[in-house]
């Protein structure tokens, strides 16, 4: 796979610093819950479902060294609300009996790895060979298990089908597809050009790209998909120019108590996100306001790729 | 107007720099044509009014120290070829006697700034009282002789009615948003938020926009707009959300010689403009596709503001 992000070494969660990918590779060490909750709120580590078994780890450790369940479970909630598999991770614990909760979220994370690749194949099936795909934010392994979900079909097309091509949007304002999905690219040897997030609509209305690929943060339980800001705008660009947009999405991200995306809470960042990079700030001291997220309708979305196969909002119709 | 970026001191041309804005304040010297086309291609001065301006004053120094007149042209015209305005300030200076080229560059510069609050009287003319703009990278004082052409249509708007509200988009990957647009509405204190790129497509669903406002560096026969690179992902988000978008478009930049814009040659920068920004970078080492423009086509476009009033295509139905 080339790509490792999380691991438990010596009795304690280790985590790769995606805030100084790709230039510097620097491991964090976690051995209870707050910090394990800093390193998530801080992007350590980001993505839904690295975000999910990280938040397992840091909740066993906390709870065998004698922590409070409830205490462990809001301190780790609170780190990134929007994703749903950081609660979900959560409430898969719960239950577990403390002696048990190392293996469970050891085997969380196994499963996870094979969830993607099981999503991976489905995905790679709705592609045609040699096929030009746009992929937004950091899906891959670093933002999963170990695989990935939207990059994880990229990763299993590419398996099949070396002369798949990948557009990586570089994804402002945090920049995930330039600092992190080009170098785990890079890394496994795909085919890839970096291009600013706008140029989407130069490629599209050229006819360079046949499909979008994107993850998903949660999923209402009519389609609608919270994911990266920037999403929205791919799949209004997508709809005009008709190329599909799929959406890798593990099952433990459709939140069935979520009826729309418009009650799917968006999380704002920090001004500085915006402001600049990395202690270089480019911009006049103005007022930002940097939406982590953003909320796609059903109705712009082809196909949600799960592990199961495609899945369906009910009463979607299928295009 | 309280900003300044081009002018004639001294016997030679100043630009101030605007690679460093907003963090420092450097003027440039130009004494003959090289230097001048220098400064255009490497972005001390951008924006397709203001390299029209520079270019005749670079043409009237070379000249008027005994350079050749075709020399000249030709090594300005070569600095941005996107630009129309550039061949047509070079064209105009063609036939002007060498004593008299340095009035005809001055005229040059003042009948734009007049030019400018024209088109930003009949701009502003278009919006609703407190209106919520959503503008791309930087078409203000610095882009142009003084004023600006969709930035002159938000200061005359914001002359008239204070409560006006400007979405900064940061117009990746040069930034002119971030660092130019939101540096200018801060001098003229006008109330602004600076957001990522694709964060438009979050205001316009939310219904948080109500006209888009974007400069033009060509202009076919057709009414097809060349424009910085971003302009047709907010063309079809406005489209599909039912937001007006309007050109500032001096008519100088109308190039009837061009019959639509697929006859406009879009210029590609370098890749450091996309792997990071002044000396930090970010991306890991993949190729990257970094074109300056893209081509709106002129079914999206609501209004090509000029300074003789509205302008549309021959056979355009007005909406």
């Amino acid at each position: 796979m080339g790509v490792d992000a999380i691991r438990f070494v010596d009795g304690a969660l280790e985590l790769i610093d995606q805030r100084v990918l790709p230039h510097e590779e620097t491991w964090i060490r976690c051995t209870n819950a707050t910090e394990t909750a800093d390193a998530i709120r801080d992007m350590v580590v980001r993505g839904a479902p690295a975000i999910g078994i990280t938040a397992a780890y840091g909740y066993a450790l906390e709870v065998m060294a004698g922590g409070d369940r409830a205490a462990a479970h809001e301190v780790l909630y609170a780190a990134r609300p929007t994703a749903v598999n950081l609660r979900w991770a959560l409430e898969e614990l719960a239950e577990v009996p403390t002696d048990a909760l190392l293996d469970a979220a050891k085997r969380m994370h196994a499963e996870d790895i094979a969830i993607n690749q099981a999503m991976g194949g489905h995905g790679a099936a709705l592609l045609p060979k040699g096929a030009q795909l746009y992929h937004h934010c950091n899906t891959g392994a670093l933002a999963t298990g170990g695989w990935g979900t939207a990059l994880g079909i990229v990763r299993s097309a590419a398996a099949a089908d070396p002369s798949v091509h990948v557009w990586v949007g570089e994804t402002r304002p945090y920049l995930q597809g330039a600092r992190l999905t080009a170098w785990e690219l890079l890394q496994e040897g795909i085919d890839c050009t970096l291009v600013a997030d706008s140029v989407a609509a130069t490629l599209m209305a050229a006819g360079k790209v046949d499909a979008v690929l994107v993850g998903c943060d949660r999923v209402a339980a009519n389609g609608d998909v919270a994911n990266k800001v920037g999403t929205l705008m791919l799949a209004v660009l997508a709809k005009r120019y008709d190329v599909p947009v799929y959406v890798g999405m593990p099952m433990s991200t459709l939140d069935t108590r979520c009826p729309t995306g418009a009650d799917i809470p968006i999380e704002e960042r920090d001004a500085s996100e915006v402001r600049g990079h990395r202690g270089v700030e480019w911009a006049a001291d103005v007022p930002v306001y940097n939406p982590a997220f953003d909320v796609t309708p059903a109705e712009l979305i082809a196909g949600w790729v799960t592990e199961n196969g495609l899945w369906w909002p009910p009463g979607h119709a299928r295009s």
